[in-house]
């Protein structure tokens, strides 16, 4: 082999993730370097030298003695990081324009349907009431954000020309135009408390998991013009403790939530998630992923590693993301 | 009187419309300036020097023969122009910031929600099924305005910021940064064949009644990435062909309709628009109106005219908006 070999290990859901597909893009934008859509049994695991995978088994990658450089095809990699045989070479994680795009439309669309009374609205068509209800300005309602990366920063670019207050949340301290930031355990509390809509994108780590939960649900902005203040995840479901989000939505602490990630995926028949009529629920498709624009993401990568160039959005180990 | 008096001619509808919650607002700004909330019989007529108005009863505003100047209370002026007796006085319709982003935003809500498929989501969720269908990127769908005027030139720019590419029509020519711009009779085709998304934002005068008829839905975008185009109108309800719009949705030539206006309001129970599966349907309530703002922006113009200034966004009787 001249070029060292491509391996692909997709296990996925939508359409969007038959391997298939993703073979056929890979071999457009790796010009004379081999493909390797596994499991196959014709190549030599040592000729392969870089591997782009999406949801891999444990102990998958391990078996690539030669490997260089591991690429997810997708923005999250909680799983790959739950693997304790993952071979301990650069990890990168794909942030293409596409996927902060299709994230913002995502966010965008389900902060105007909260702030617009969609749930209300919807209802009111159903039993067929003329009964429009006053308008809030956006002016007057703080959209919180957690996780101000790439996702998090063009979604409050978006909201912020729309007229929105915008607050952050992040791990370590960040500057962004015209959005509040907040940072670290200290200061999270005066963050939710003036949270209208929390918007969550955070990465799944150890430290965030189940950070969504009853506490910080209490603390949020009890005066909001909303009525109620209301969830939006778009993280991660091990983001969430679902219990508390089905209480609080039953008590009145949370107005209305839009869930597009679960703790078990898909969303199994007898989850309240289903049927509540205060939840807004998509099946993980947030942030579709378009093969096309990572598959040359990839590519590009690799030509520049080799190259001696530096590879983009390596993971931090240490922090997980 | 030191001032000539403001006569309020408020009929409306929501709480918004509270004829007294105007009559405190207007107090508040005309300092040192009576205001009469009509009816009201304790007063000269000939004191009257301005009107605010919000759908005056035919003949109303007639009553006033030292009237200077009419202001209506929100942007479209269609029912007074049909006041073969109305005062031949300047015309002033509000154009307030908040107005225009308050429509904004149901433009973007309502672009999103069918480019995100809200509808077949919904449908998902009440059934129970997790299945997620691929979703195009924004730059691969025309947004198409007709109406290029400070709410349509608003939204645009959020729609580009998006990803969308957008393209607009208007009566006369126009040019914005960064949209398709088509104006006049002979331009409209070109406009619609590349629309799948189809927004509506005109006045309505004898021109553009009905305009949004089958011939126009037919010509829109017959590859649409969306299956079929899509209808938004948030004008005027006389701008819609309601028949024509029902048999399109049926027979599939549109996709799916946003409505927040109607030919009759509030929209008779007996309207195939509320059950309609692909009729996303609001009660006339895209953009809200703020008394605040709108009270304060007729007293600055009241205040700017006896001055000697010029008015803002005087109404062209010539061309009915």
């Amino acid at each position: 082999m001249t070029k060292g070999a491509l391996a692909l290990l997709v296990h996925g859901g939508t359409e969007n993730w038959s391997p298939r597909r993703w073979k056929d893009r890979f071999d457009d934008v790796c010009a004379g370097r081999p493909v390797l859509l596994l499991p196959n049994t014709s190549f030599d695991p040592a000729d392969v030298h870089y591997a782009a995978v999406w949801k891999p088994q444990p102990g998958e990658l391990a078996a690539f003695p030669n490997l260089r450089v591991i690429f997810n095809l997708g923005a999250g990699v909680d799983a790959l990081m739950a693997d304790s045989s993952l071979p301990d070479v650069p990890l990168v994680r794909v942030a293409v324009t596409d996927l902060t795009a299709r994230m913002t439309e995502y966010v965008v669309l389900h902060v105007l349907m909260h702030h617009r009374q969609e749930l209300y609205l919807r209802e009111s068509q159903r039993e067929k009431r003329w009964a429009p209800k006053s308008q809030w300005a956006a002016g007057a309602v703080t959209v919180g954000i957690m996780g101000l990366g790439t996702l998090g920063a063009d979604a409050a670019g978006v909201l912020k020309r729309l007229g929105f207050r915008v607050a952050g949340w992040s791990r370590s301290p960040k500057v962004i135009d015209g959005v509040d930031c907040f940072h670290g355990e200290a200061q999270i509390d005066a963050f939710l408390r003036r949270t209208d809509i929390l918007v969550c994108l955070l990465p799944l780590t150890p430290e965030t998991r189940h950070i969504l939960n009853r506490d910080a649900f209490r603390k949020l902005n009890r005066t909001s013009p909303l009525g109620a203040p209301v969830l939006i995840n778009a993280g991660r479901g091990g983001l969430q403790n679902e219990d508390d989000i089905l209480q609080c939505l039953d008590d009145g602490t949370l107005g209305g939530a839009s869930l597009d990630v679960y703790a078990t995926e898909p969303l199994p028949a007898d989850s309240r998630f289903w049927t509540h009529p205060k939840v807004v629920l998509t099946p993980h498709n947030a942030a579709d992923t378009d093969p096309d624009e990572i598959s040359k993401y990839v590519a590009e990568q690799i030509a520049r590693f080799e190259a001696g160039g530096a590879l983009e959005n390596v993971v931090d180990r240490g922090r997980g993301y």
